[in-house]
């Protein structure tokens, strides 16, 4: 099938109700930015083999590749104003691929009132890599950053943590097909981003990230952002009860990636502003580094600390 | 080398000049448009074996994803604010390959006043593929769209059209190693983006938009936008003294892609506006479809009207 075809049968129809789109027909989208609203802007990609098994059916592709992004504009508690697509897909990709890679970006536009508003598809060597830019917005000078943690600080996360890993290793070990009728497996295939959260945040937090890499990694990422170290209680993780029937569950929740929950700090004077949902997992301390204590009160050490691509 | 290292080392260098870029170490990038400023945003996708041969110095082949995507900024008649990176590389790519992109990155940075703003770089299973998003903005209303062609308006090229289809034969006839020493090989190799004539354009004509699918496809996706049809005459294409050596430049003048020269309608009020350095090529006339004159007088026919991805 054309390129333009494609554009026209599939894609078009995303980007009807966002008027900088310009229905996909120029060379660029244009749109205002309204007063005294700032621009978020996120960029991520991923690949067949490396970020998604390639077996899935491609609407939970395509969720996941939208719901990534919008897990970063929750993260700097922005709203979601638009996205962008570049679709890479080998010459053998069947036109039933592409349509049912577009259900699943409607079906998640619609979950997330968001629009398709440019992009390119082009064919690519090797397997589907897809790149999507996500737009959002939000007050002036309310972003959410990694950099704000101090001393004394609360340390909290949405949700529960390791379902992802777990669910991808399911998915690895036992040879199943991808499905979203299993509870860790769906948290692997479909991650909610907390938009709703992450703007909720703004007013509490003193920063802000999502869980992509590990919950270790990522703190890690706050305190060397923050010039601060942090300590996390193993017995205060929040774990699910499908999680908890998994030997490795621990492992999971300090050092899988993909939950894309939220992870922040909270002044003390703020902490009963924190929403419902959102569990305290530890404190930042003065100091450097991430330390993980066990029940028994001593340090845990870990093998991997995280996702890491390379 | 691990993803981290490769932003800190290579990358986060290109966004220092961008204070929105949060040095490239939050989850996105925030910042502002001005008042009374629209934003255009466009994305293109670069993959090797298709859009590049692979054997391009990797300075050359960031240089071209760039220019590709500032091309479409300059279609819309935008001035560049920042971009956006994706890049998948397979896990065999050696870290100079990386260095020498990033050289390439900062090399056009420098060349069009723009810096990188967020990203990701993710492996992936075969070839390289990048994915460059393009932000830049305009006076409200001034954007330069593809609908406004209207019977009676002149159309016009920038610069001369066929260089960059007939360099890429070069590099695939001759086995010729790429190099910027051969002019047409250099057009096809670094594409110039027309930012400021797009930008003085935007008071003067009717329709825009860049050419990379080549004359005639391109000529038609103006008509086709606008309701009319368009008459182009041979001897009036701009071809460069180079191109006029080889055989087939008529061919690649019509049907070439690649050139990123801007293609435009002006109405006949405004034709004494027009920059130097552009070329009026033909008309714009009630009907539909591209009718390409020959010397003669005779209507052409065409093969191939330009080039498909599928």
């Amino acid at each position: 099938m054309q390129e333009f075809d494609l554009i026209k049968t599939y894609f078009a129809p995303l980007a009807k109700g966002f008027s900088g789109s310009l229905g996909l027909s120029d060379d660029a989208a244009v749109f205002t930015v309204p007063e005294g609203y700032e621009l978020v802007v996120t960029k991520d990609a991923i690949s067949e083999g490396i970020h998604f098994i390639g077996s899935e059916d491609a609407t939970l592709i395509a969720g996941k590749a939208l719901r990534v992004n919008l897990s970063d504009l929750a993260a700097m508690g922005a709203e979601p104003i638009c996205y962008f697509l570049a679709l890479m897909l080998p010459k053998d990709t069947k036109e039933e691929w592409v349509e049912r890679f577009a259900d699943g970006l409607r079906a998640t536009q619609e979950e997330f009132s968001i629009h398709l508003a440019g992009g390119d598809t082009t064919s690519a060597h090797g397997k589907i890599s897809i790149s999507i830019t996500a737009l959002g917005q939000l007050p002036k000078g309310e972003a959410l950053k990694r950099s704000g943690a101090r001393a004394g600080d609360a340390v909290y996360v949405s949700g529960t943590l390791g379902d992802a890993a777990l669910g991808l290793k399911l998915l690895a070990t036992n040879n199943q097909q991808p499905t979203t009728e299993n509870y860790l497996i769906n948290r692997y295939l479909t991650p909610q981003p907390r938009l709703t959260l992450g703007q909720a945040l703004r007013v509490i937090v003193s920063s802000a990230m999502d869980i992509s890499d590990g919950l270790v990694q990522d703190m890690g990422h706050i305190c060397a952002a923050s010039g601060v170290g942090a300590k996390i209680y193993e017995d205060a993780l929040p774990i699910s009860a499908a999680a908890q029937q998994r030997p490795d569950y621990l492992e999971a929740a300090l050092s899988g990636g993909d939950d894309y929950e939220l992870l922040f700090t909270v002044p003390p004077e703020k902490k009963y502003l924190v929403p419902e949902g959102c569990t305290k997992i530890g404190e930042i301390i003065a100091g450097i580094g991430v330390c993980v204590l066990g029940k028994n009160g001593e340090e845990i050490s870990l093998n991997k600390k995280g996702f890491s691509h390379f």
